[in-house]
Parts: structure tokens; C-alpha cells; sequence
């Protein structure tokens, strides 16, 4: 064992489980050890409060005239349960077929300490960086960082920067060094359907009054044609078209063809908007998804009930240039007009995130381009995320700086789910990941 | 208090849940203090042991040449969680305002106990019943009758009547004796989607593959025209057309109106199939429900999951002359073939019964409009009823003989649900409904 993985174990051995309050001396103590770390590799470190978990920021001395990059990250953690399901126990970390498994592993403590590394590794070998550096590292993501935005308000000046890079994201493949140059946005929201006062016999009464549960079916039911395409008003009117490279240049990728889809998914067969192929679908066309549904009798067997009540739980995913608030007045208007009679609908909002796109090819994509090759001896590919990171929006809006997505994350890595991994050469490329790329930022 | 409700009262204590194994021993306690009645009013009866719960069978001195008239009831109650919005206890009936309230007080203690007490107030009258009579009550009504369909084939040769009569339906109205010459079959399904083999992040997975809970609400919108009908093939090619005189006669009746249906179920409109009455929607037409339905998330707040499965629990209700395993098959095919692509599907059928339709004015019929006009000193209507009661079937089937639905139960009767009542009035007037029907019927 490197001393590098002893350093990144005794890091991932805190449970720092931001979610739930029985872990927040775990969450704390996380943050003072990752704040001693920086200091001692000869950063200048503080810890700051927020109304819940702390932010830990660290820089080298700044000189004028250079890059200023600040590299994001999070070091508290999703929960473990089901606990059964894990092979190892989650914060007890093991290296087993060449990857290291527990809790955050790669989402996002192995991501984020192998930058943290990377930077001890360069002030070894040269004293110095080629670069200003920021870290900023929050306690808070896998809560959705409600603190975040108001923190970079706060500290705006400080934390004033060229660019960011965040490593939080996936790769195409195991050695395919991947940059995202795209994210989708997200709006959330739920409909309530009620029709009885209580539940109904199905026999006394069925045939007299709406059943909820059928008409929240036929809503969202009427939400796409039987196609696949949504089939709400406008919905369309400001999704920017693919360009045709980008098309061109995705058709060549590995790790992301039908065969692959079908595998990592399981599923019986793929389905989507037609006329696009299917990374085309997830990194570049928006989505309506159920996330849940439900009414009535959920228990074994049979309960002949006509329920009072159904709800479904949506999310829409977004693309450039959709607005989130524009779509969710769509989104609202459809259920309500759509929504069938002898029952009432109630929709509430939840939270968004807007889609976000930069030029991969401007002179700072250009220059994580070749920290890539140069970390994995391999040719890089750019893509867009399918999944929102809404804070690379926030950073944009606040900071006014771009965001480059240097992901390591593989599709098996578990995250948010038991066995979590993350394979120690993809922890050691970033190690050399980072090296390479505030060398490249410097001279962009 | 009278010696009828004293009695009544000492039934009502006896906490009979067929569905709870440890309520088993109250269950037999309940039968034999049953057993005990009848045989202290001069009937020779016996406890018959089932798989479960027993069956009290007892009977007169039957002579050749009379009528065997066969009065059915159960012993058995529901559950009677939860128990925090009873205003009283289940098990220790109470009379307030006129109405008696206990579990299993109209459902079916009240209504089965106003026969007992008829049959005795006739013998202290008469010394001798005018009819060859057969009690039959069962302890598994609750779960479904698992094992009287057997025992009525064992027992085939001593439960030889010429009609069956029981007292377990609805009044449609407090004071309007009510006949019941119909009721509706059931077929109970449940169908379950899968799609990919693990609930998938709906970011990165969102667009490539069809989601289980959207799937299985296009599923259950293709089951209905959106005027209401039903949309499967063939469903309707056996369903009998509502008579001319019934639909007359069921203009008039009172307690079914709109007005009644909207004020009873607290819907904000009514709705079904276009062309009929709310009632003949109810009493005369098949129908199909969503008895649950259920996929993904189903906790507070948002989870952008794109989940594995999505079920439904779905039961049809069925009118003369549909025969339940005709239109399981038509229904099978149906959810088969409108499944949406991308995800699998697997069908499961339950329990069905089948519909049942009887003539009113049949000598029988006749003979019990007479004891509802006598016992009640009111005109009877006469309905069909919207649920089902499989046993019914069962006698005609194994017995031969056709069933008198003499229904003492008012719609706000609470049966199933906490706060169930019985009007003393009702209890009353099926005490001289008894009477008056063995009376009647040995004439007919």
C-alpha cells in the first residue's frame, strides 16, 4: 500500500454522511482532518461555517499575472443502506481487484483527494504551483448544497477564479480519459389527484365517480406520444439542435453504443425519442421521467378500493437553451389541462437546475485535453453528461468562470448504491491528472 | 334496553377477526355461543370444524311438503384498525342516537342476529316455523369463504332448500325496504413491468431506456376511452342490455340519485361510461378499476430515480351474462399487447366470482317484496347490487337455488371502516323481516 492509499483510506474511514444529523460530528470531523492535510502540505486553509456543514477552502500564495483555477469537490458522502447488500463495510476501505471499495470512493473522496495529492505532488517536485490555486471543498453536495451559492456570494472576491475543474463526473470507459463539456438541467415536481373524500368500495361504488389512480395514469400517460417524444406544448421551442461534429464525433466513442446501454441497464430493450442514437438522448435531448407513482392498495394480493387520492412524482431532464422556470409553467399548465375529469389536481414544484455547455475546444478545454492524454496515454473524448451538476451553473453565474468536467468515474462505480469502487489506477491518474493540468492551465 | 339488544349486545363482544390468527379463539368462542343460542330456542344444531374457522349449522323438524327455506349469515368481522378513530370501542357496542356501534354490528352480526331473533319470536308465537328451515353461518366471510364452497358440496344432501336468503347488501335508503335480484361478478389481476435490473439514476440513464412507471401508466390509460368506456376487445360482447322496466323503475328510486352519489363518496363530479344513470353505471354495467398502482420513489420530496418495476393491482366488475374467465383472457391479452415497448410484463390473475342475476318477480321474489312491504310499512324497490358476493353464485351452483338479497345495511353503515352502526330500527324491523318472509314464503 502507497502512501498516497493510506491517505485517501484514512480519508474515506469518516462516515461523513451529510444527510443524516446523527453523522454531523462525523461530517465536522471529516473536514478537520482534510483541513490539517492542506495545511500541512503548505497551503494556507480555513474552515468555514455554514447553517449546517462546513466549507473548507484552501490556496497557495497567489502571485499576480497567473491562472487563477479553483478545483472543486465534496467530501461528505451518500448513506450506506441497505448496509447487508456490501460486501466490505463501507467505511472500512479494501483494495480488492484492483479497486478500492467504500463509501465515496469515487463519489467524491477518491476524485477529490487524488487532485489534493496531485497538488502535494507538484510542491514536492517544484516548490511552487504553476498556477493560483483555490480548493474549494463543501460538506453539503449530496444534500443538494443549500448553503453553496450564498457561501460563493459571500466570498466572492476570494474566490474569484480563471476556471474551475471539478473531477465528479464518469468516464465513457476504464482508460478512455473523458471531458465533459455539457450538463442537463433538471426541474422537479409532483401532482396530487383527488377524487372521494376516503377510499371506496369497488364494488358499491365503481362505475359512479373517477378512480384518481386511473386518471393520474392517463396523465401521465398523455406526458409523451407512443413514441417517445414529449408531447408537451412547446416543450421543444428552445432545445438547442445537436451540431453535426458533435453527432459525428460521439458515433466513434466507446463505452456509450446500444450493446453497451443494454448491458450496464439490463434492460429488455432500449426506448427513446426517435431520430436520435442513444447517448445522443441522454447527454443532448431533454427527458420527462416518473420517478415514482402511486395509490391505493400497495400491500400484497388484492384490496378492491377505489383510492381516494394518486400522486406521480416527475422530473424533467433539460438541455441547452430551455429555461427551467419557462419549462415547469409548461410542465404545470399540461398537467393541469390534461389532467381528466371527476378528480382535482394539485402540483407543487420542487428543484431545478439549469442545463449547462461550454466550448471544449476554447484555449481552456483545449488545455484539459492534453492533461488527459498526458495523465492516461490516451486520446480524449468530450461529451456531454446526462446528469445535472447544478453548481457548475452557479460557478458561471457567480464567479463568472467555466467549468471543466474531468470525470473518473466508471459505470460500475456504485455510487449512491452498496459497493461503491473506485479502481486505484483511475485514483492514480488523477493524481497525475492534476499535475498536468494546472501545468496546461498555466500557460493556456 | 330490550332482551333482543341485550342479546344482539353479547354477540357483538366477541372481538371474531376470521383474518387474525390470534383472534382464532375468539373466533370459535363466538360459534359456540352461537351454537348455544340455537339450540337453547328448540333447533337442533352443530359445529362443523373446517381448515379454519367452523361452520354452525341448525335447523327445525322438517316435514315433507313444506319449503326449505336455507337464512345465511357470518359470524366472522374485519379488522377494526385503526383503532384510534373508533369514538367507541369496537367490542363493547354502544347505542348512540339511534344506532348501535360495534364491529360487525351491521356487517353481518346485526343483520344475521335479526333472523335468529325473528325465527325465535315465531317459535314463542307459534310453536312451529311455518317453512323447513336451515341457518347457515359461517366464520370465513371476511377472508373470502375459502372453505364453504367444499362444505356445501359435503354437505350437499342436508343443505337441500328451495331459496336462499340473506341479509348482508344495502338499503338504498333509511325506511326503503330494499330487494336485491343482482349483483356484479370481479376478476382481480395484478400486472408487473420491469425494465432495467436495478433502479438507474435518471440523469445519467434518462433517454435510453423506456421507464417501467411511465410504461405501466400508458398501460393502464389504454384500458378506457377517455369518455369512460372500456377499451378492451370484446369486453362488452356478452354484457346483457339493461331492461326497459328496470331503468324505469330505477329513475324513481330514491337515495340514488346524482345529488346522493356526490354527497355519499364527496368526489368532485361524477363520471363513467357515457349513456347510463349513475346507478345502472353501478348496478347494471361492468367496470374497470385501478385498485393500485405503484413504481419508484415513494417518500417525501423528490428522488430522481428511473425505477426497475411498476405494478398494478387492477379488478373488473362484471354484469350478466360476462363469464369471469372469458374476460380474464380478453383481459390478459389486452395488458400483453398494449404493453409498451422496452419494459417486460407478467400478468398474475386473483380471485374472481361470478355475476349473478335473479328474477324479482319470481314467486320468491313476490313473497319477499310482501315481508319488506309488512316489516317495513314501505313499498320495496328493487336493485341490483355493485358488488359481489361469490356464495350466492355458489348456491345456485351447488344447492340449486336462487337467493334473496334482504339488505338492512345504510350506506353511511361504516362496514370495513371504524365507527360502524347499525340503526336499532333496522334491528328491529329484520327481526319481524324474518317473520314475515318465512311466512310468505311457505305460500309462495
Amino acid at each position: 500500500m502507497t502512501p498516497q492509499l493510506d491517505q485517501l483510506f484514512s480519508f474515506l474511514r469518516f462516515p461523513s454522511i451529510s444527510t443524516d444529523s446523527r453523522h454531523a460530528g462525523d461530517v465536522r470531523a471529516c473536514a478537520v482532518w482534510l483541513l490539517a492535510k492542506l495545511e500541512a502540505m503548505g497551503l494556507s486553509a480555513d474552515l468555514h461555517e455554514t447553517a449546517r456543514h462546513p466549507v473548507v477552502v484552501a490556496r497557495n500564495v497567489h502571485a499576480p499575472g497567473r491562472r487563477t483555477v479553483l478545483v472543486y469537490g465534496h467530501y461528505d458522502v451518500q448513506p450506506v443502506d441497505p448496509l447487508n447488500l456490501w460486501t466490505s463495510d463501507p467505511f472500512q476501505p479494501e483494495i480488492r481487484d484492483g479497486r478500492i471499495w467504500a463509501r465515496g470512493a469515487t463519489d467524491n473522496k477518491g476524485q477529490m483527494f487524488a487532485h489534493v495529492l496531485g497538488v502535494e505532488q507538484t510542491l514536492r517536485e517544484h516548490g511552487e504551483l504553476p498556477v493560483n490555486l483555490i480548493f474549494l471543498f463543501e460538506g453539503e453536495e449530496e444534500i443538494g448544497s443549500p448553503n453553496l451559492a450564498g457561501f460563493l456570494i459571500d466570498q466572492r472576491e476570494i474566490l474569484r477564479c480563471d476556471v474551475v475543474a471539478v473531477s465528479d463526473t464518469g468516464m465513457v470507459a476504464p482508460g478512455v480519459p473523458t471531458l465533459g463539456y455539457g450538463l442537463r438541467g433538471i426541474i422537479c415536481c409532483e401532482a396530487t389527484l383527488r377524487g372521494p373524500k376516503g377510499d371506496l368500495h369497488s364494488g358499491l361504488f365503481g362505475g359512479a365517480v373517477a378512480n384518481p389512480a386511473t386518471a393520474v395514469a392517463r396523465l401521465v400517460a398523455s406526458l409523451h406520444t407512443p413514441d417517445g417524444r414529449i408531447a408537451i406544448d412547446g416543450f421543444y421551442d428552445f432545445v438547442r439542435p445537436l451540431e453535426k461534429w458533435e453527432r459525428e464525433m460521439w458515433e466513434k466513442i466507446p463505452g456509450v453504443s446500444d450493446v453497451d446501454y443494454l448491458q450496464v441497464t439490463g434492460s429488455p430493450a432500449l426506448f427513446g425519442e426517435p431520430g436520435y442514437a442513444t447517448a445522443e438522448r441522454v447527454w443532448a435531448r431533454p427527458t420527462a421521467e416518473v420517478n415514482g407513482i402511486g395509490g391505493g392498495y400497495q400491500g400484497e394480493g388484492s384490496k378492491t378500493v377505489l383510492p381516494a387520492e394518486a400522486f406521480v412524482k416527475l422530473s424533467f431532464r433539460l438541455v441547452p437553451d430551455q429555461d427551467p422556470q419557462d419549462i415547469m409553467r409548461l410542465v404545470t399548465r399540461h398537467l393541469e389541462t390534461h389532467c381528466p375529469p371527476g378528480v382535482t389536481i394539485e402540483v407543487h414544484s420542487g428543484h431545478d437546475g439549469k442545463p449547462y455547455l461550454t466550448d471544449p475546444n476554447s484555449p481552456f478545454g483545449i488545455a484539459a485535453q492534453a492533461a488527459l492524454r498526458a495523465a492516461f496515454h490516451a486520446e480524449p473524448v468530450l461529451i456531454r453528461e446526462g446528469g445535472s451538476v447544478p453548481i457548475v451553473q452557479t460557478f458561471r453565474e457567480i464567479l463568472g468562470a467555466d467549468t471543466l468536467l474531468l470525470g473518473l468515474a466508471l459505470a460500475d462505480a456504485q455510487i449512491h448504491a452498496p459497493n461503491e469502487n473506485f479502481p486505484v489506477e483511475n485514483f492514480e491518474a488523477g493524481i497525475r491528472l492534476n499535475q498536468e493540468l494546472l501545468r496546461h492551465l498555466a500557460i493556456a
